[in-house]
């Protein structure tokens, strides 16, 4: 698997372990939604900066990125759909 | 220390540790001689193909570029200073 497949995957994986929406990833992470969403899709190739504000805004260790996966796992299940409710 | 002052440090480890020049990384890797030396340098921000590239020209696995540097341990030794011979 390549490298930005593994980011990828594990973003996602590490994303919904810690129970965070791409919309509250993004905006604890200050960078837009739609850019994590193409992260977690592949079609981004993103910087060390870009990756230590999302392993920041995760409270996790950069090196997680990039830990193997197996390609056949099963992605991991979804959060509940739709835009949070405004606090 | 900064992600990227991490990858920095641990690019030039890596990169002695195997005894590899900057110049022949940066030809095994196909980048630029003076990016490899800038990246040691933390003057870049590099994305993770060119990581990945780094990498696999060093023969290691991406994740090494993260792992957790002492930042008081001293710089590793250098290569014998100048060019190799023409092979």
């Amino acid at each position: 698997m390549r490298a930005n497949a593994t980011v990828a995957r594990n973003l996602r994986r590490l994303r919904l372990l810690k129970g965070v929406s791409q919309e509250n990833l993004a905006m604890d992470a200050g960078i837009d939604r739609t850019y994590v969403s193409r992260l977690e899709r592949e079609m981004e190739n993103p910087t060390v900066a870009v990756l230590e504000t999302l392993a920041v805004a995760l409270e996790i260790g950069i090196g997680e990125f990039f830990e193997t996966v197996d390609p056949d796992a099963p992605p991991p299940a979804q959060l509940p759909r739709g835009r949070r409710k405004a606090r």
